[in-house]
Order: structure tokens, then sequence, then C-alpha cells
């Protein structure tokens, strides 16, 4: 069985941006045969490699010279010119009983801009405030943005910390490329994040449960209506304040298995955290709802795969004969989202399963796989000799997991086990293990403390 | 053989935007068989109706209802509430040959703006200018963002002429019903558009093959980090002038054939003029500039069938030995942008094909065909017995027609044929009659006078 990685099966190496002209440099090679029918040399690369420009790993390190092994400077985001200017009108901080998702900012930003010619502007942390934009900026027209989500947790020490922004910012630089947007080493902007919410500190809510979302983005802004690389982009990240997802006990949902409305595909971006890969999914979301169903089961090919649920990865666990379980998860590949949330529950389990880590709740005998479901055998796996369905649960980064307690899969209902308090086993045990790192309760390299100095050890 | 329509074969019918508020009217049906395997009563309908929210089809008309066959008074954009506001700094015109593609834009734009409780606003033509987005404003970060495409012309008499506006606003209401959109009459926009480019005549250009190109588009405003229908929308226009496309002559691209990456597939949104659909494309083109290529080739499938031309629909043509010629353009399916000017030519080649109207220069026997073509197909069809690769060019509102000399495909280059000028005999002549009537020199339904008093009348 391959181990997990968060590593996709066909990466792109983030380069940074090659721009036109410094493609112009490139020597058309296979011009030389114009109109003949002569062999290419070679296929297309993976990615271009730009003429001059410094390139950045998927981790956002500098990469090596292929010839001499030096490594190559990159033009990095400068933490030393960071500018930080404070609002003279702070706003009120909201009751966290009255917060809803995404609607309540805090009272600063993150800006660093980036241009081809000039490279990564100064950054600044700078009031929350509305963004210019001309009207033919370009991800108006184009879509070119994508962002990610990570969250703030305050512990019993009243200390903000982090869950493990170094993998978002991997995710991000891996989104980044694939859009010819610049990449940067994801420490600087780990510690930008770290510095907007010391400074928001008193916005990070404390009751358990609830936390503050952040959320970096990245925008072509560009003016003008050229489809092509943008040469001026906008890296920005926003706070907000959300209450806590399970405030009354789980509410598990119920998905619509849409056999009409495919997310991503082979060759396509659903692997990639990019804005163009949620617009279209509003309208089916619609129409899951008005049928009384809360999220979409997104499901690609004849054979219907299970891929994922709404904008969440997705985990299903079977019960067999033998009194082992089996939970699943699809793999990464062009279709699905490297979450940091399923990242952490196939660790998780997988410590379990090898006896590293064993967790009170989980059961015995744990087999952990990556591999692909069908509806089918997800749906009429009761009927099959020795296997039962057991739990199934998406997983994301805003409600940690998300019980499922019934599919509508083409004209059927498929009801699926939930314990008395609507969640099943695996997700509940997740649940608990996840907010224990998030919290910094149980001591884990997840934490990332926003303020060494003043946090505890953990 | 099926006729050619714009209709795609599987249609959303547009409607009035359900909101969060109007889907809590619909009665969640299904739940009645909670927790069990119970046969569903129904599948998803195509596209929610809303409870009381006025519907229009796809050309922008109201909907009758379906139990009295009354017309639904549909909410729309109400022209009589149209506010000018004028520069009072108005820009140099910039001299015609110092264009460049969507960078330079007229002294005006349009804006209505819609909001989900007080519907569509007041339409107003305005300075251009920037425009004020929130960060959390949700097509920054989910990429609800769709566009249109389309041209004034001035023809020998001075008046500035739209090239089939309907066209575009039957489209645009599509990608808005797509999007979860308000939808609206497009002859209301039509006449927005024409009041635009009546204020800003001066900048519609005149040398041959130029043109004021306008840009509609319509964007999710709403602050708020909730993945969902957005309750602000804007739409705007934009206008651009346009230098003359073929001023030193034809100049034919060569398209480079990626079977890595996949612009559209079946349940996704390529038949659609979606922002979202256009980001992903512009690494792959890095990639095939890089070796030389002008423009990318989108194939699909494990039979790599030809979709289109980089953001161009794609026209190949055969020659048999019987002496006639297949025209074939590959059919609208979730793939295949509708596009006007694809539209536009195989109305054109078939009134030839039929007799209805001969034009010179075309082959005597021609036959128009809506099919599937594959790259094995279309490169190695001259070894076929009894047929020839003709002419291959891409179509646009842009470029009208782009004549293509070789495809890069696998590890081959495929020449294409062109004629003396770079251009194959059916592109040539679809630009001719284009151009005819997008100027007025040829008399045309599809012309459109911004001001019917003063036009001749063409």
């Amino acid at each position: 069985m391959p181990r997990f990685s968060l590593t996709p099966l066909r990466t792109l190496r983030p380069a940074a941006r090659p721009t036109a002209a410094r493609f112009a440099a490139v020597k058309p090679q296979h011009l030389a045969s114009l109109h003949s029918s002569a062999r290419l040399d070679k296929a297309a690369p993976d990615v271009v490699k730009p003429a001059q420009a410094p390139a950045l790993d998927t981790t956002g390190q500098p990469t090596t010279d292929p010839m001499t092994g030096e490594v190559i400077k990159a033009a990095d985001i400068d933490l030393s010119r960071l500018v930080i200017e404070r609002t003279k009108n702070p706003k009120e901080i909201p009751d966290t009983s009255k917060l809803v998702f995404g609607r309540q900012f805090t009272d600063h930003m993150i800006c660093v801009p980036w241009n081809s010619t000039t490279g990564w502007g100064a950054p600044k942390i700078q009031p929350y405030g509305p963004l210019n934009l001309d009207p033919s900026s370009t991800v108006l027209h184009y879509a070119p943005t994508l962002f990610e989500g990570l969250k703030a947790y305050k512990g019993k020490d009243g200390v903000p910390r982090l869950f493990r922004p170094d993998k978002n910012m991997e995710r991000m630089n891996r989104s980044a490329a694939r859009l010819a947007f610049p990449t940067f080493t994801g420490e600087h902007v780990t510690t930008l994040i770290k510095k907007l919410v010391e400074i928001d500190s008193a916005w990070v809510p404390t009751d358990p449960g609830t936390s503050l979302y952040i959320r970096p983005t990245m925008i072509g802004t560009q003016a003008g209506l050229g489809v092509g690389a943008s040469t001026d982009i906008l890296l920005f990240v926003i706070a907000s304040p959300v209450g806590p997802y399970y405030s009354t006990g789980f509410k598990p949902v119920k998905l619509y298995a849409t056999t009409k409305d495919v997310r991503a595909w082979p060759g396509g971006t659903g692997g990639y955290k990019l804005g163009s890969n949620y617009a279209a999914g509003v309208v089916p979301q619609q129409q899951a709802a008005a049928l009384g169903y809360q999220q979409i089961l997104w499901l690609f090919g004849p054979e219907h795969r299970l891929t994922e649920v709404g904008t969440m990865n997705l985990g299903v666990a079977f019960s067999r004969n033998d009194g082992s379980v089996e939970f699943v998860t699809p793999p990464l590949d062009d279709m699905i989202l490297p979450g940091v949330t399923r990242d952490s529950i196939l660790s998780l389990l997988r410590d379990h399963e090898s006896g590293k880590n064993r967790l009170e709740g989980l059961p015995d005998k744990l087999i952990v796989s990556e591999r692909q479901l069908t509806s089918e055998g997800a749906g009429h796996c009761r009927r099959v000799q020795g296997v039962t369905l057991r739990e199934i649960f998406g997983c994301g980064t805003a409600a940690i997991v998300s019980p499922v307690d019934g599919i509508g899969y083409q004209d059927e209902l498929i009801k699926v086990p939930v314990g008395e308090d609507g969640c099943g086993d695996i997700a509940r045990v997740m649940l608990r293990e996840i907010v224990g790192r998030q919290t910094g309760d149980i001591p884990s390299e997840w934490s990332f403390p926003v303020n060494e100095q003043t946090a505890s050890s953990s």
C-alpha cells in the first residue's frame, strides 16, 4: 500500500513567473522542422524553466542549479521591508454568539504586491479595507485566483496557535505555480500571518470550538483583457473570527450524489486550491438543497467514483466480518484536493494502525487505505458478504469533520450509520485529537504558537 | 445531419436567482423517507424553480406560468432609471497604430448593480474608473464571474454597428443562470451598450480592420467567505479600441496539441463563457510558447478528440476524391463554447451549401458537418484513401479567423496547408463575408446600428 504524501501524483515544479519577455529568450527548437513532418525532439516540459528568473521548489525553498549544484537565489518576499500601519478606528469585536462564518473581519490585513518587472514589493500590515481594482483587472475576467484556509486557536494559556501553516503554504505555492503566479518562501508568509494574528490577537475567540479563520489569497490584478500570465499580482491575507461548529452537538448531513455535474477531471485543476474550482458548484448545491440535502457528493466517471463532499475531502469506513475496520479515502490525483485535515486524519489513523500512537475510541484492528470508491460499492456493500458500511464523513478546515447519515444516489436514499450523538467513531475521535492539537492541549509539532517567547513549550 | 443551433444539448433554464430564503420555502420532499432506503420520488430538477421570483428563458424573455399560461413579469433591468454621468476629464484617444488589445479603455463604462433583496438597481453610464471591492468579495475567492466579447465597427457612413449582440446576450443569460446570477432581458443591455458606444463614438476607430471591443462582465461582489450564491452582483461593460488584426497580412499559427492538460469535460462548464474556464489555460499556453507554438489545441478523451484552439472554436476542412470538400467543427456540448463567430460561419457555409446564398471563393461542392474529430483523424487523413486535410483555422470574436499551418501532436509536427497569403480558402472567404456584415458593407440582419435614426438602411 503506498504511503500517504501531500505530494500529488503529478507535481508541477513552481518557478518564478515566466513572463512573455522571458519566453522571448527561449529558442523555439521545433520551428526548425517547420513545414515538415519531421519528428519533434522532445515533448513539452512539465513546467517551463524561465531563462533568468530564480525558481523555488514546492516547499518554497530555492532550487539548485542543475549544472553547478549551486543554490539559485530566489527573488523572495523580503520580511525586512515589512511596514505596519495600525488602524485609527478599531472596530468593536463581535460577541462569539453573533458570528456568521466569514462575515466579520479583524482590524488589519496583510498585502504583498508583486510585479513581473520589480518582483515582490514591501509586505504591509494595514487597516482592513477595500481593494481598488481596475474594471479590466484580470481576476474579474479570467479568474486567476487561489486561496488557502487555516485557523488560529487560543489555548488555555491564551496564546494563539496556527495549525499546520506549513502545509497551507506548500499547497499555496503549488497553486501559484499552476496559475503562472510567483512563488515565495512559505515561512515568510507564515511569519507575516503570525504577526497579523498577534496584532489582532483580541479577535481570536476563546470559547471552546471557536477560532480565527485566516484566508490567504492571491489574485491577478493586471489591468488588461489579454488572456495570459498577469504581470501584477496581489497576495493578501484577511482574518475572520468564527463561532463553534458543534455548539449544539453534531448535525449529521445528507448528501446528494449528483450524476449530472462534475467537479473535477483528469488533466484539470481539482487537485489545486484555485478559485475557479468553486464557482460552478453553487447551482448543483442549490439543487441539492431544494431536495433537502445539505451537501453534494461529487462523483466521477461511468463507475460513479466518490471524490469529494461539497468543499471537503471524503472518508468512508467499512466493518469486516473478521472484526477489522477499513478506513478509505480516495487517493490524491488531479481530482482530489490535498486537504490539510485529510492529511492530519490519515497521519493520526496510520499511527494508530502501526501502533506508534494508539488512540482511545478507534477500532482495534484498523486498516487505512487510499483507494478508489464507487457509489455502488459504498451503497450496496451492506449486502456484500462480509462487509458493512460503518461510517462516512467529510473533512476540512471549517468543520474538521462533518458526519453523514444519508446519501441520495440515483433514486435511492442510502442510510449511513451514525452513533447516538450523530457522529461515527472515527470522525468523533479525529475531531477530539485534532482539536486537542489545535488548542495546544495535546503537544504536537502541528501547532505553531504565534509568539514563541510567550507560548508554553507545546 | 442535425441542423446547427446555438441551443446546447443540455440547457439550463435561467431563472431569477434562488436565494437561501427562497429555498427555505421549498418543501424537502425526500426527507420524509429519511433513515430508510425508500425510493426517492424523483431526481433533482434541471434547475430549481424559485418559489416567488420571476423567471426568464434563455433569450431573456419572461417565461409563462406553467399552470395559467400567463406571462410572469420579470424583475428586470429598468432602462427608464438610466443615469448618465459624463466624464469631466476626457482622455486622449490613442492613435490606432499604438493600440494594444484590451489595454486602453474609453471614457465611460456601464454599471448595473443587483441585490438579492432589492433586485436590479438603476443602470448607470459613468466615467471609467476603478471598482472598490471588499477583500472578502466572493469574485476574488471563488471566481463567480462571466463575460462576453463583442465589437462595434464604423462603416463608411460613420455609424458604429454592433455585430450580433443578441447572440452575446443570449449566451450571457445562460452563463448567468449557471452561476446562480440574476438573468435579464438581453435587449435592455444591448440598448445600454448602444448608448455607451454612442457616447464614446469618437473612440470607435475607422481604419480597415479596426473596431471597438466591448466587454460585458458580471461578478459576484458579496462581502463574505461562505461558498454560495452571491447576494450582490455587478454587471458592468467596458470598451477598448483595437487595431487591425491582419494589418500586415495573415500570420498562420502553429498549435501544440497537449495530451496533458484538459480544458473542459462532460458535466463541466466548458460550454459556458465563465471566467473560471480561462485561468488554468495560461500555464499550458506558456509551455506551448516555449516550444515555439502560438496556441494550444485542446484535446479530450483517450481518442484525443479535437475541441478548441486556445480561446477559439475550431474549423477543419477535408478534400475528397469526388471533388467535394467537407467542413467540420465539433458539435456543441459541455466542452464546446457556443461561439458567435462559429455560429456565423456555420450559417454562411450552410447557405452556400444549400444554394440559398452562394459565396465566391468557396468550394462548389461543400458539405458542412458538426461532428467529432480526432487528432489521428486530422493528422493522418492525408494517408487515408480519398481524403486530404485541406485547411484548419480557429475562429472567435478577436481575430474572426486564425489560420493554422502546423500542429505539434505527440512527437510529430503535422503540416497543415495554407494558401500563398498564409490562409486557407474557407477562412479567407469567411473573414471577407463577416467583416462585410460587421461594417455594413454587406446588408445583414446581423448588424445593429447604434443609432437607428442616423444609420443607413442596412
